[in-house]
């Protein structure tokens, strides 16, 4: 049975110099604590500490990742125990779903999944052996066996895994029971919610309407105009800031920004409420609450983040029988320089604003990216985002980056994730690239060691604290 | 004078380590068979299998590839001798165009053409002397007396490359008589054709009329209707599958999809037959006739290509003294999410389609197609094509698509070229490259020895067979 | 105190084979003379050939890739002593600002910026001390000593810096009184303008009418018609091509081109006199004028240059308060196919047209750029251009450019620069990024040493001489 190669040199460059070089850079970080500023683990987890049930409800079906890649090769996500909506049966035995998935593992190759489940496997679950068809019941129990010891409950793993600080990401309307719940278990970890009100920006969304009463229920506000929209969401900014949060995000289409006048925003508020608005009024009120977030930002101090250029969704079949977040959600071609115009006039000048964007589209990078956090105060870069967190994507990333808006407009490392026990696995890749990265450009004397120190140790922690207000 | 440099080691890393490894994989599959699924040699030369004429006959005049750098540089295209639409007198002194190519043979530097020339001239000619202005003439009259020879007959070259299968591309009204001819020779070789029907799917192209009289002609079909259309569409797939065709292909402009009533169909085909389309008319008509083929593929299972993104003949000056296939083809950028999307949620989830596609902007490698193929079962990515079948060209294909799309969603290797001696240089070519992508990721831990060899095996026959069902 | 690494073997390849051949390739060509084909000098520096006034003024003044760095972390441009439009007070202790640029200096890692002002420093000033908190006066002393001998003015560094021509860049109305003055001070150094008529062109202008009448009167011909105008601006052409002109740029922010009929012309014109043109207008007069100055080069031999894709002063407060240059101007999405089609098309083909194109848009430079310059006689590609004139962008730039179009569609380097002394460190950088990325095609055998050797020469000086008629 074949063994993960959990080399501790892993993913550096094979020159010896380079090698050792990025390994000692790799060393002055590899032990520090992770901070987590951007990502999707249900805090649940935590709030309830109960073990995981079973490897497959683990790893796999959290993890869109994963059974995309095998509904590409033809196996029915049915076949792989992903609920459907409307409750239709789906294969409910773990054991069998497992083999699926062992057997087909050769497809990862090469993948940031393969190298992320080869260090939970290894580190996190000390189970060296590479999943293959042969030992894929022998691995489930082995998991299963782990899985049933106190070190494997969540709060444990947290500890394990030196999180600083994790960051989960709520609607909203959230009433943030489960943080609560948190807070008043006394447990010690750091988990902060960000605010992420999509759900009530979509004047056009099936579930607009929805939202708009949770929200008014959170806040207390009856949301009949445009003004009582603004006081709840600003109720909400203050209510996710009483349990620490630091950040808002906003997952866009377009990062198009432009204020509307008052009378326009009540008038496409109230088409709204009346199920009048369309896709126009749709996107001129995202384009406005884009404008509007970054005012609260300067005045609550939150962080802003952007998150634009996913079309999500794209597979309606899968969409209605299985619902969001199942891997169908693809990339468009992102337009910043001119999209972003009014909103970096309107605030990117202020030194109250941090404003962190991100990208699908990496034609971005050199192109519009960089030179816009090389200049604007206000503006910093996210990391390689979602498919571009992999090695290769992330060496893209510093190489159409960093010789532009240098290496201290970006802001570290996001996990951005909902599988919590790949997070040591993600936090401790970055690293390595980044390591690597800097190594090689000490090896060709563009940097000086000393450099590469100050930088890895940014890169790791520095930026991400100081960004995100952590 | 100067030998070629066709060093066993070439295009690895000169890291010792790597190349070591690199070369260990190549050597796996460098005996392999050639599997070309496409590509655009002409069938007759195995059909005649008659001697090449000469050197400049052989090699320039039928590689746009060439002659365009030449013409790029100042080089009328008549003095290369390529033949003019209104037969207007250029060079026919073949010697003396090959002593322009021979003193030019600098332009090439680095590029691919030179790659597999020199692999070409030393592998398949034995004459390791690399052109130049002194041994211009020497080199013509080698050439010749090898030409001359019947181990350098097309079907003995053919055997010698060890081509398992060819593919050649035809219209739809072609009657493949070069294809009956080598079936009735009893010829061994497998070489079967390519469905690709654009002349008679483009309504506002001077030679539409001429190619649906053909097309009816062919179908023995009277296509008065848009009805009477598809059939003889349907008549032609099949008479193309009676000689072996598992695949059709369409180039496209855009890779917009978009079904069209019946009504609209019929209506914008009366158009066209009354020569009234316009350009709306026409563009509607190929996103139709793209959800149409698809249609077709459930039914028939030929696979389906599409190679979008080329903007044909943008010199008009040479498409007209010289027509088309001149080196005017220029790239345009292509989107694919939202132009795709109607096809894939029609089609992308049913197991019997396979979809291949292609594009010139590397651009949505990452952003749009791996994404893509890592997601729809129907759809698979070909490999760099055109331009970017080259040494940088593969390589940014395999860093921006694998890790999101993995390798199972890629087809292997393409050669899609009209140059025929030049086969066993392009797939030589690409094995290499392949095998030092793979080594790299080995000798960075990411993928170990025995996946790397799974990987190279697969790269270069198992998906190409798969996909193109051969 | 950390010393400058300015090793002989910077920025090559860490593998001590490709390190081995690069210095070797870089060595035939480091001491060869400067060509500086297009760039920003002011040649009052030359004709006046006084002392430079301080490290601040040298350095950090007049180089906005400095200034907008500091500023992008929060550094007021005030503080910088960035002069305002309305003379606002800003910082005018350069020692002062000095030391801010001193304590900020690791902002600049792994930028070129940083590699520039090593090789400043080192090379031209012999301080061999990285700017730090804690030097920064010590360091301004220094510098400011240097400044005040005579081999540290102007003239003598241009003849140190072995300048074999210098291109400086002027709108049509300018006199060129510094070129007269520099003329009659008999001193020998060639230092010639190029013409940049935008100012002109851009019919929208706030500033188009006076620029209008300064061409008037230097033209000596009243501006009341479009054909007045362009017989203003061949006397132009004809004026600067007795001060040894052989060349025009044109920045556009779209390289849209397409010829307008006389009356259009003419009826734009008179609009944009009577100050009634709008952008429709604007951007069609642009298109034509791109027209209009390729078959004047045709007339008269001047290299026609264009420059697009940047989105000039994109923060308008910044540019209401300190003007144009202060590191706002952002690149777009730039589209070259169909944009270029109409010169190409009557142009493209014509022998006595040379026409060099630049972009800011990477994408475009497999997908669009290289195919059209790899295919049109007239068409040339500009090298990496303003933020992507970098290690990596180099980089990038040679290996998505050179397999399609080769190296001798291109022109060699740029500096590109309005920072003087700047210019030696930007040409060896360039020399030795070329000669590295040589050498890793010489390792791996894709080109022999003796290709690569005539390639870095024409790389350095025979592309750039030939292309720009110097």
């Amino acid at each position: 049975m074949a063994q993960w190669q959990l080399d501790e040199m892993r993913f550096f460059d094979p020159d010896p110099g380079v090698r050792r070089l990025a390994y000692e850079l790799y060393r002055q970080v590899r032990d520090l604590p992770i901070v987590s500023p951007h990502g999707h683990v249900d805090p649940a987890l935590l709030a309830d500490d109960s073990a995981f049930p079973d490897p497959t409800e683990l790893i796999l079906i959290p993890d869109h990742y994963l059974f995309r890649m095998l509904y590409s090769q033809g196996i029915p996500l049915e076949a792989l125990g992903i609920p459907t909506r409307d409750g239709t049966a789906v294969e409910r035995d773990h054991r069998r779903i497992w083999r699926i998935f062992c057997e087909n593992f050769h497809l990862f190759s090469g993948t940031p999944s393969a190298a992320w489940l080869a260090y939970e496997f290894v580190e996190v679950f000390g189970l060296p052996e590479k999943p293959h068809r042969d030992n894929a019941d022998a691995l489930y129990d082995a998991l299963q066996a782990k899985l049933a010891l106190p070190e494997f409950r969540p709060r444990a793993l947290f500890e394990r895994f030196r999180i600083e600080v994790l960051c989960t990401t709520h609607a909203a309307s959230d009433p943030l029971e489960q943080h609560q719940k948190l807070r008043a278990s006394g447990w010690k970890g750091r988990v902060i919610p960000c605010l992420r009100p999509d759900a009530a920006f979509q004047l056009d969304a099936p579930g607009w309407r929805a939202e708009i009463e949770a929200l008014a229920g959170a806040a207390n506000i009856d949301i009949t105009s445009y003004d009582a929209f603004i006081a709840a969401l600003q109720n909400r900014r203050d209510f996710f800031r009483s349990f620490g949060a630091t950040s808002t995000d906003q997952g866009v289409v377009s990062p198009c920004t432009h204020r509307l006048s008052r009378p326009e925003c009540e008038a496409i508020f109230q088409r709204a409420l009346h199920a009048k608005a369309d896709q126009r009024d749709a996107d001129a009120f995202i384009a406005h609450m884009l404008m509007e977030m970054a005012r609260m930002s300067i005045d609550d101090g939150l962080v802003m983040q952007i998150h634009p250029g996913s079309l999500r969704n794209h597979n309606r079949e899968i969409f209605d029988r299985f619902g969001p977040d199942k891997g169908c959600d693809i990339p468009l071609r992102t337009e910043y320089t001119r999209n972003l115009q009014e909103l970096l006039n309107a605030c990117g000048n202020d030194p109250r604003l941090t404003l962190i964007v991100f990208t699908l589209d990496e034609s971005t990078y050199s192109r519009e990216l960089a030179p816009l956090a090389g200049h604007y105060p206000a503006m910093k870069l996210g990391p390689a985002w979602w498919f571009h967190d992999s090695i290769e994507g992330m060496r893209r990333f510093r190489q159409q980056v960093c010789e532009t808006a240098g290496f201290y407009n970006t802001v570290g490392f996001n996990d951005d994730t909902r599988a919590f026990p790949s997070i040591p696995a993600r936090h401790d890749l970055a690293r390595r690239i980044d390591a690597d990265f800097l190594a090689a450009k000490v090896s060709r004397n563009i940097i000086d060691f000393t450099e590469a120190q100050t930088i890895i140790h940014a890169l790791t922690v520095d930026l991400v604290r100081k960004a995100y207000k952590l």
